[in-house]
C-alpha cells in the first residue's frame, strides 16, 4: 500500500482502481444502485474532454441540440433490433404529477428513436441534408454490474445523429467521426487505440455496421472507448423518413450515430495512473501545475506565497493545448508541505513546484514531474519555459509508454492450446491477433470457453500478414484474416 | 402578418411568441407532452449563456460536478416543506431492467436532497467549508400548462449548491450569485431586471428566504428569470450534516442553492424580438454577422463569394465579448438573396451584409442592423471596425430600449379601484408598485381577484418614497413599503 493509502496495482488491480477514484475524489458512490456522483476533480476532466471534442465536432460542421429525456414506449418498439437490444435495460416512468400515465415513458438509453421522430418533420428535400447534429446528455441503462466511470447506470455522453442522402455519405461520416475519436484518444488522452469494425454480434442494435476504438489498460484488458455506427436506412424506415432527391425521387434517408461517454475518464485513469494516485495527461489534467509555498514563520511564508502567486500569474498567461495553463497555488495553512505534495500526487497534478525560503535565496524552484517522479532544480528565470516544456514532454511520454505496453502485449496466436493458455488466468492477457471463421457460433463458443471476446476487426493491420487468409483458431475453418481478441471491461 | 409569416405582437402576443420560436427553428414540440426539442439555433444561444455564466461562477470560486438524475423516494421525504412543494410534480420511475423497483425513484425536480446526502459524507470540519459546487443538468417538473422555453416539463438549467459555516457566509453567497444573475441578464441578455426578495408564499420550498431577478416582456408581463435561495440549516438538519467549528463545536451547516434555466432563452426572445422574428443581443446571438454574396452569373458569383469569404475571415479574427466573432457566409445556391435576407431577419442575425457586383465595383458593402432595420453603405476598408462598432451599439441599444419600456411601465398605485382597473384586461399591465400589509391572506386575495401576484420586494427602491410606510392597497392595513405586483408568465 502506498503513502496515499491505495492498494497497489500488483496486489489487486480492481481494488486499486476503485480506491484511487474515491481517494482522489474523482467520483463517489451514490445511494442509488449503480449511479455515481462525479466530484469536481473528476468533472474537471470531463469538462476538458467536452471542450476538446466539441471543438473537433464543430470544426467538422456539426451543431449541438437537445432532445427529450423521455421516449414513449411506442417509439422504442418501432425498430425491431433496437427494441430487443435496449428495452430490457431501460428505466421506465409510469407515474407523473401524481397520476398513472396512459403510456409509459422510457428514459433514453440512447436517442435514435426520439431524434428520428423529429427528423421526420425536419427532412423533406435533399437540401435539408446532410443534417449533422450532436447532443451532450445523460442516459440511463439498467446495468447489473457497475464500476465507477467504466459502467454506471446513468452516465454522461455525447451522441451524434446525422442524416445523409446516400450510403456513401453516411459511410464517410462514420469514418470521419471514428478518426475524430482516434485523434482525441491519442492526442488528448495519450491513449493509443485500435480502430476497427465490430462483428455482427457486437454491433449496435439497429446498425448496419459499427466502428470502434479499443484501448488497453495496464492490467492488459481492453476498453471499448467509443463507437461510430452506420445505421443504413433502418431508422429512416422505422420512422418513415424520406426525402426528395435531386432527381425528384422519394428515397429513405441514411443515418449514422456515434458516442463517447464518461467511460473515457475511466479509460484515462486505467491507462496512466500509478500506485500513488491519478496520472493525467497534461491536456486533460484539471490542475497542470501546483505551486506549494513553504516556510513556517509568517514573514517567510508571506514571501514564498508572494513569489508563488507571481509565478502562477506568469504561467496563466501561457497557452498549452489552446487553453491558458491551469495553475493552483496551495496556500492551505493547516496542512504541512509534505502532506500537500503527497495529496497532489494522489490528485494528479502534472507538475509540483516547491518554493521555500532557500529557493527564494537561490532564485530557483524545485520541479517534480508526476509521471516519472523526477525532481529538478530550475532557475526562476527559466521556470516558465521549463514548465511548458515539461508538460509537452509528459504528454508525449505518457502516450509512448502506453503504446509500448500495448505493442508489447500484442500476440499472434495460431493454436487453440496456445489461445486457451494465454487467457487462462483471471486477469487480462493483452490483445491476441488470431484467425476466426466469421461465424457467430464460433465467436460465442470462444467467449464462453475463455471469457475473451472479439473486440474488433482492425481497419489497419498491425502487419501485412494479418490480412492474409488462415485457419480459425477454434474450428480450423477458413478465415479471411486475424481479428483482435481480449478480455474486456 | 409579417413577410416571415408570423402573427404580429399586436394581433396576438402569445401566438406571435409560439410561431416565432417554431419558425426561427429555435425549438420544436415533441410528442411527449410538455417536452421540447431545443433545435440548433436555440441551443447555440444556450451554449453561449452557459459559457458566460460558467465563467462568472468559476471567477467567483465555484466548481462543477454532477449528481444522479434519480432521487430515492425516501430522500424526497426528509425535508417537510420540500416534499410538499415538489413531490406532487415529479415523474416517478417504478420499473428498471424489466423489474418493479423496491423503492420508486423520483426524477430530480431540483437536487437539494441528493446533493445534501453526499455533502453529509464530504463535510466534517470547518476546513471543508465553504463548499461551492454547481451542476449543469436536466430536471423534470410535471407542469400542466407548458410553453416552449418558458415552462416545459423537462428543462436544462444550472443549479448551484453551497455549504457554509455561518448564516452570514451563506447570506453573502446568495447575494453574490444574485448579482451574477443581474449582471448576466443586463450585460449579456440586455434585459433589465429588478432584484428582490420573494414573499413567504412565493419562496422556494425549504428555503429560509429566496432572492430573485424579475424581467419584463413586451406585453408588460413579468418573468421570473432566476432565483437564489438562502436555505438556512433546513437541509443540513434534514440530512444531518454537521461540522466541527474552529472552536471545536459541532454545528449544522448553512446552505444556499440557486439556478437559472433555458427559461432565459424565452425571456431573451420576449424582451427583444419583433414581428419579423428573433432579435438577439450580439453577445448571445448564434450568428452575429451574416454575409450574403449576390450575383446570378457564375463568374460574378465567384467574385462576390470570394470577397464574402475574405471579409468573414477578417471578422473572425476580431473579438467581441471575449469570443471570436460568429460570422456566416450564406452560399445557398437554390435560394434568392431576398429570401436569404428575410430568413436571416427571422433567425436573428444581428447584422446582415449584402455584397453584390456593384458593391465590389465601389468597394463597399451594404450593412443592415436587425434591431433598427437601418441600412448603411460602408466602404470595404472600414467594414471590420464598423461591424464591431455596430454590434456594440446594438447590444447597448437593446438594453436601453428594454429599460425605457420597463421604466415607462412602472406605476405607483394607491387605491384598490385604480389597482383593479389597471389589471382588468387579459394582457400584462407592467409593474405596479403598491403597498401590501405583509400577510399571505391579502397576497392570495389580491392574486385571486386580479391575477396579479407579488413578484418581489425590491432590494433597491425605485424611489426613496417606496420604502416609506403606507396603507395596504387592498386592506388599508399598515404596510412597510411598496412591493412589485404584476401578471407573470
Amino acid at each position: 500500500m502506498s503513502k496515499q493509502g491505495i492498494t497497489s496495482r500488483d496486489e489487486n488491480y480492481s481494488e486499486w482502481y476503485n480506491e484511487l477514484v474515491l481517494r482522489a475524489e474523482l467520483a463517489d458512490h451514490s445511494d442509488v444502485r449503480g449511479c455515481m456522483v462525479i466530484r469536481p476533480n473528476g468533472y474537471a476532466i470531463w469538462e476538458l474532454m467536452q471542450r476538446g471534442l466539441d471543438d473537433m465536432f464543430k470544426a467538422s460542421g456539426h451543431v449541438n441540440a437537445y432532445f427529450p429525456l423521455f421516449i414513449p414506449e411506442s417509439y422504442m418498439k418501432k425498430e425491431a433490433e433496437h427494441v430487443e437490444g435496449f428495452a430490457p435495460q431501460c428505466a421506465v416512468v409510469t407515474h407523473g404529477g401524481g397520476k398513472k400515465l396512459e403510456e409509459p415513458l422510457y428514459i433514453r438509453p440512447t436517442s435514435e428513436t426520439v431524434i428520428w421522430n423529429s427528423y421526420k418533420k425536419w427532412i423533406q428535400s435533399y437540401r435539408d441534408l446532410p443534417l449533422l447534429i450532436n447532443q451532450w446528455a445523460n442516459v440511463v441503462r439498467w446495468e447489473m454490474r457497475t464500476r465507477l466511470f467504466l459502467r454506471t447506470m446513468e452516465f454522461l455522453w455525447q451522441e451524434g445523429h446525422t442524416a445523409h442522402a446516400t450510403f456513401e455519405d453516411a459511410e464517410q461520416e462514420s469514418l470521419t467521426i471514428l478518426e475524430v475519436y482516434r485523434r482525441f484518444a491519442e492526442e488528448w488522452m495519450a491513449v493509443p487505440v485500435i480502430t476497427g469494425i465490430k462483428t455482427e454480434s457486437e454491433k449496435f442494435a439497429g446498425a448496419d455496421h459499427t466502428y470502434c476504438i479499443e484501448a488497453m489498460t495496464q492490467d492488459l484488458r481492453c476498453i471499448q472507448a467509443g463507437t461510430s455506427h452506420h445505421l443504413g436506412q433502418n431508422f429512416a424506415k422505422a420512422f418513415d423518413v424520406t426525402f426528395q432527391s435531386q432527381e425528384g425521387k422519394l428515397e429513405y434517408v441514411y443515418a449514422t450515430s456515434w458516442g463517447v461517454s464518461t467511460r473515457l475518464i475511466g479509460t484515462l485513469i486505467m491507462a496512466h495512473s500509478d500506485d500513488k494516485g491519478l496520472v493525467a495527461p497534461p491536456r486533460l489534467a484539471g490542475v497542470q501545475v501546483v505551486i506549494v509555498p513553504m516556510g513556517r514563520e509568517e514573514e517567510v511564508r508571506a514571501l514564498t506565497v508572494a513569489a508563488a502567486e507571481k509565478l502562477a500569474t506568469e504561467l496563466r498567461t501561457q497557452n498549452y493545448g489552446g487553453m491558458p495553463l491551469r495553475v493552483r497555488v496551495d496556500k492551505r495553512e493547516k496542512e504541512s508541505p509534505g502532506f500537500k505534495l503527497t495529496d497532489w500526487e494522489l490528485k494528479g497534478a502534472c507538475l509540483r513546484v516547491e518554493l521555500g525560503p532557500k529557493d527564494l535565496e537561490s532564485q530557483s524552484i524545485v520541479l517534480a514531474r508526476r509521471d516519472t517522479g523526477d525532481k529538478t532544480t530550475v532557475p526562476m528565470a527559466a521556470a516558465v519555459p521549463t514548465i511548458v516544456g515539461e508538460l509537452e514532454a509528459m504528454q508525449k511520454a505518457l502516450f509512448e509508454k502506453a503504446l509500448e505496453l500495448r505493442n508489447k502485449s500484442l500476440h499472434r496466436v495460431d493454436t487453440w492450446d496456445e489461445f486457451t493458455e494465454i487467457f487462462k488466468g483471471e486477469g487480462g492477457a493483452g490483445f491476441v491477433l488470431a484467425h476466426w471463421d466469421g461465424t457467430a457460433e464460433t465467436e460465442a463458443a470462444i467467449s464462453e470457453k475463455t471469457k475473451a471476446t472479439i473486440r474488433c476487426i482492425p481497419l489497419k493491420p498491425f502487419a501485412p500478414e494479418d490480412t492474409q487468409p488462415g485457419k480459425c483458431v477454434y474450428t480450423g475453418n477458413p478465415s479471411k484474416g486475424r481479428v483482435v481478441f481480449a478480455k474486456a471491461y
